[in-house]
């Protein structure tokens, strides 16, 4: 063995104890309730890929940002940063011949080599969807009230959705009169949300009173006007029809706001992007991404339509946090069970075994106690309820049940106890998947 | 964008379609309940670790096995072979004022650079926990006894424990008379299990037939008489006070088998050793190993027992498809909801909202359809019940639930339609954390 050491965890990653790992389940199960309800189903991929799949879907660039390695192979591999370019791959190799649509949902760990600050991460969560083959405009409602539904579902009170249309995007920056260069230099500064960057590179002050609009229209007047003989009014009124179907389906219209400006950097998007903030988050308040796209290029395949969006999971978790929302705390163990005696010992673990059998968490002491100092470790260990178990209670077969937030005691065979937890798992408290 | 390029998974990874995670979900939602019924917490570590972390616990030897690369800021990182060091490095750094015992379990993937074979893959899952800060018999026993009880949750029939004990298999080699460097060299070959190897580096005809006992021996009986005279009596009698233990916690005494041969490779294990086989897989049959260690030394820190072991998921998900296990179905939604005509679309998309908000799992048809076809496309995705919406339905406010297997119909309000489901969120169905 070699020299002590003191090792941390890598930079932009961390460790998850149990108090916040039971938050992150429990707000995980939320989120699969409404993949589930929408009738999604889990997907996974591998957490590394050939380096080609990302750079053939995001272009060279990605690789500043990727954790590329080669294997012993000499393959070219990286951690995946996203999880569409994988699911899209996985269609195309196994499951183009399923029935449309398609509906996959995914929770996987993510890989960036970013400068870690709050809510971003170089190891991070995204909980996110594809609906596949399907391009109708219900399907593009329903995703997005999806989407909506996801941060309802975890409690979120403060967010805006932001809905836009690439049709009308470019369409307004094609009306500029711009040279295409010059467009799509634009569509690089909207990306990055470079509003002064943006109004620099318009030197033409008619142009730059136009177009400095894309950033301020919320509504579909705004719209409207904004895409006044620019050629797309199919396209804005796709979005009139797509407000009303989010209403049906339950979205609230004060969470939706126009946002003509959203670029999704990508060339394969088109039509239907959207964004979802938590204002609160300041900077980083963008919680979840997405739109129609059509990778099906990238991988020489007949095209098909496709649209999702990933939902960034420690950033919700982050937004939960900053609006207190009451996080639900780990739970103790149903019964905290100690010996009294050596003597009692297997008894104790019996009664353990059986109670566990039965359904119940159980903590069972590993070395005998006397009473007192028993029902300390079982408040210690926030347990709802104490067995203790002595010399009396092993020859008797008749067990005292303490409730510790009470006090009330019960005297109860072994039996009599399973039966305390049996008649919860018929109610549905039993082992059950995390997907509906 | 470049050519079209043809990605597949890299070698040994695996892309899990929506059949095969539902049943992975299902496993692991069994195991979890057990975990938290014997009072286990769940947390996470990094995917990747500084490489030190893996050569400091498992020595330079490793390196070969690992995805060992270099961040960008020159750092040596390696994607996590295994969990117990992280959990270690965890525990040293940020958990170790918690009371003791410390009882975490994971639910991880770990990465090797390995010949894939059946069951064996590049990345993998492993299921594992780790109790630290109970040095006691009965915290031993409890441990086993969760082993156990996790493949018979899994509904696995097939399986053997084997129990060691490494205080027996080093006096027995001690009492040998080889020198320490023979001594050392018999434990890797043990460990390997290269019982050829073994007996070949044994000259002494005596040693042989003693040594070669360490494979056959499989009951206390035959433990007393391989044990007896090298001075290890204490080490035995243990065992024999756990075989008992482990029968009170209810495990099967058929399941158990004596092993004094289990040595778990590393210098930092010791006293009781323990692997699971499915003996129906073959050469890689062990589906779960672990023992007594203890880490301190690698991080310089005072010392402290701890016993953990790790469960291969990919193997155990194997080990019960090859005993024919009848897994779970994903199953299909709860109701197709469908419109008629474009006129009704509206109060479909209304009617899908409303019932996925009362729990039930919503399919809804995208296009409106004729009946016929929409009852075509409920069975297609095996749907339990059916919704058809047309104007008729639209104008009454009165629709007809279809039972897809009976044939039987209801004609419901969409108030009572809710009611159909929110009786079974009331009764448990709800959301609900995979952990207890």
């Amino acid at each position: 063995m070699g020299p002590a050491i003191l090792v941390q965890t890598p930079r932009g990653t961390r460790d998850f104890g149990p108090q916040e790992m039971h938050r992150r389940r429990i707000v995980e199960a939320q989120l699969r309730q409404v993949f589930a309800s929408f009738g999604f189903k889990e997907i996974q991929t591998p957490t590394f890929e050939e380096l080609e799949l990302f750079t053939a879907k995001s272009g060279a660039g990605i690789i500043d940002e990727l954790y590329a390695f080669k294997d012993k192979g000499g393959r070219d591999l990286a951690l995946r940063p996203e999880i569409t370019a994988a699911v899209m791959r996985f269609y195309f190799t196994s499951l183009k011949m399923e029935p449309k649509p398609l509906k996959l949902y995914y929770f996987s760990n993510c890989f960036r080599y970013d400068r870690p600050q709050a809510g971003r991460y170089r190891e991070f969560w995204q909980m996110g969807c594809e609906l596949i083959g399907d391009p109708s405009p219900v399907g593009q409602a329903e995703l997005i009230a999806l989407a909506v539904q996801l941060v309802d579902a975890a409690g979120l009170k403060n967010y805006i959705l932001r809905l836009g249309h690439l049709d009308v995007l470019r369409a307004v920056l094609d009306a500029s009169g711009l040279s295409k260069e010059g467009r799509k230099e634009l569509m690089r500064l909207i990306d990055k949300r470079d509003v002064k960057g943006f109004t620099a590179a318009l030197p033409d002050a008619a142009d730059r009173d136009r177009l400095v609009r894309l950033f301020e229209t919320q509504d579909l007047e705004g719209l409207r006007e904004l895409a006044d003989g620019a050629g797309c009014d199919e396209a804005v009124e796709s979005v009139a029809v797509l407000l009303g179907r989010l209403e049906r389906l339950g979205v609230d219209p004060k969470r939706v706001r126009l946002d003509p400006s959203i670029a999704r950097g990508l060339d394969y998007y088109s039509g239907v992007v959207f964004e979802l903030d938590a204002p609160k988050l300041g900077a980083e308040k963008q919680l979840l991404g997405g739109g129609a796209y059509d990778l099906s290029d990238v991988f020489g395949e007949p095209s098909v339509a496709s649209l999702g969006f990933a939902l960034g999971f420690d950033r919700l978790l982050v937004a939960l946090e900053a609006e207190g929302a009451a996080l639900a705390e780990a739970p103790g163990p149903d019964v905290h069970v100690a010996a009294l005696t050596e003597a009692s010992m297997d008894a104790a673990l019996e009664a353990a075994a059986r109670l566990r059998r039965a359904g119940a968490r159980v903590e069972l002491e590993s070395t005998a106690r006397a009473p007192k100092k028993a029902l300390q470790r079982a408040s210690q260990v926030a347990a709802a309820q104490s067995l203790l178990i002595g010399d009396r209670e092993r020859e008797s077969g008749q067990f005292t049940l303490k409730d510790l937030s009470t006090g009330q005691q019960r005297s109860l065979t072994l039996e009599q106890l399973e039966d305390q937890w049996r008649p919860r798992v018929a109610a549905g408290s039993q082992a059950r998947p995390p997907t509906g």
